[in-house]
C-alpha cells in the first residue's frame, strides 16, 4: 500500500498457479515456433493447454501483454516476453552441492543453462571428485563452500548431496550468504527467513508414479 | 464396494498429500539410521518435519504401522515398511524417450535405480547418440520404441525430449502400451484415459525460484 493506504499493483507478486503455468504457455509456444505459426488467440492456447481463455488472459496481463482483437499474440514477441519475464534470459550463478551422480548429471545438464542458470562450482567431500571437472566446471572441498560463494557471486545453491547431509549443507549455503535454495533431495530442509526455498523431489514423484500405476494395475487384474 | 454395499478398506488407494509426505519420513529415517538412532517417536518426526504428529500417525496407519506407546517406531522396521510400500524395493522397468543433455543425465543418475526405477533402453533420432551407450544403457533409433516396449516388458516411459516433441513421444509410449509416462518437459502432455501421468518440470520450478528471488532483491533494494 501507499501513503494515501491504496494499493498499487506491483506486477512482479505473482500468484505460485500462475508462475507455475507461464512455462506451460512457453512451452507450447515454442512448438508453435518450430511449426512455423506466427499469431496464436487465446482460445487455441486454452484447447491446447486445457486451461481456461480467461484464465490465459489474466495470467498474460500480470505481465502487461494484451492480445489483439481477432488476431490473438505474436508467436514471438509473447515467447520473447515470457523468457524475459521469468529470468530465463538473465544469468543466475549458483552452486552445486554435491557432485555425486544427480548433482554430476545437473551439472552436466545444458538445458539448465539455456533457462538461465549458470552453476559456476560444484562442491564435494568426496577426495575422487574434489579437484575434478564435470562439462567444465570445477569441484571444490566443501571447506571452500563460503569462499566460492563470495568469490564467484553466487546467490542460488542447489542440494544434491545425500539426504542425511542436506541440512548441513544448507546450513552452510545460508551462512555464506546465498539467497535462494534449489532442495533436489526428499528431505524437509529448513532456511532462515529471507532465503527462498524450492524443493524437487523427484524420487518423491516416483513414489505417487508407483502408486498409481499399482492401482491401475490392480483394477486391470479384476 | 463389496456385494452387501460396505466399504472395504482399500490400503492402496492413498491421497496424495499422504503419499508426497511418506518419501519425507523415509528421508528422516535414513538420516536417523545414519546417526545410530534405533528408535523414534511420532513427536520427534513432527517435530523434525513441521507436519502435525496426528497426521503423521494417521499417514502411517495408512500402511497398516502402529507406533508402540512411549517407544514409538523402530527406525530400521519403518524404513523398510515405508521403501516397500513406496515400491522403492521392486524393480520397474523403464524407456528415456530423448538421450539429450537431460535425459543422458536421468540415465546416469544411480539414484534412480536406487529407488526402483530401471532404466533399461533410451531412445533417440540424432544419429550421433543412437547406438550409442550411457553408463551401460543402449541407445535406439525412435523408430524402435514399440519394439522396445514389448520384447523388454516396459510399463514406464520417461519423456525427456525437446519441448516441441514432447506430445509424440507421448503418443509413441501410450500406442505401445506403457502405463505409465514420467514427463520432465514443460510441456502439457496429453495421455489416454488408464496411463499415469506424472509431470516433473525442473525448469518450471527454477522459474518460480528465480520470481521469488527478485522479490527478495527488489525488497533488499528499498
Amino acid at each position: 500500500m501507499n501513503e494515501k493506504g491504496t494499493v498499487t499493483r506491483t506486477p512482479d507478486i505473482l500468484p505460485e498457479p500462475t508462475l507455475r503455468r507461464l512455462p506451460w504457455y512457453l512451452a507450447y509456444l515454442s512448438t508453435l515456433r518450430h511449426a512455423d505459426v506466427v499469431t496464436i488467440s487465446t482460445t487455441r492456447i486454452a484447447e491446447a493447454l486445457d486451461v481456461d481463455p480467461s484464465q490465459i488472459a489474466k495470467d498474460l496481463s500480470f505481465l502487461g501483454i494484451r492480445g489483439k482483437t481477432r488476431i490473438g499474440y505474436n508467436v514471438d514477441d509473447l515467447e520473447r516476453a515470457l523468457r524475459d519475464y521469468l529470468g530465463f534470459d538473465r544469468s543466475h550463478n549458483a552452486v552445486m552441492m554435491g557432485a555425486g551422480s544427480l548433482g554430476a548429471a545437473l551439472i552436466a545438464d545444458s538445458g539448465l543453462h539455456r533457462y538461465g542458470l549458470n552453476i559456476v562450482a560444484g562442491v564435494d567431500i568426496d577426495p575422487a571428485v574434489v579437484g575434478s571437472e564435470i562439462s567444465g566446471v570445477k569441484i571444490f572441498h566443501r571447506d571452500r563452500t563460503a569462499e566460492l560463494i563470495k568469490e564467484l557471486g553466487i546467490k542460488i545453491g542447489i542440494i544434491a548431496v545425500p539426504v542425511e547431509a542436506a541440512q548441513e549443507a544448507a546450513d552452510d549455503l545460508a551462512a555464506a550468504g546465498v539467497r535462494a535454495i534449489w532442495n533436489f533431495t526428499p528431505s524437509r530442509i529448513r532456511v532462515p527467513e529471507g532465503v527462498v526455498i524450492s524443493n524437487t523431489s523427484i524420487y518423491s514423484h516416483l513414489a505417487v508414479m508407483y502408486n498409481r500405476l499399482s492401482l491401475i494395475e490392480q483394477a486391470g487384474a479384476k
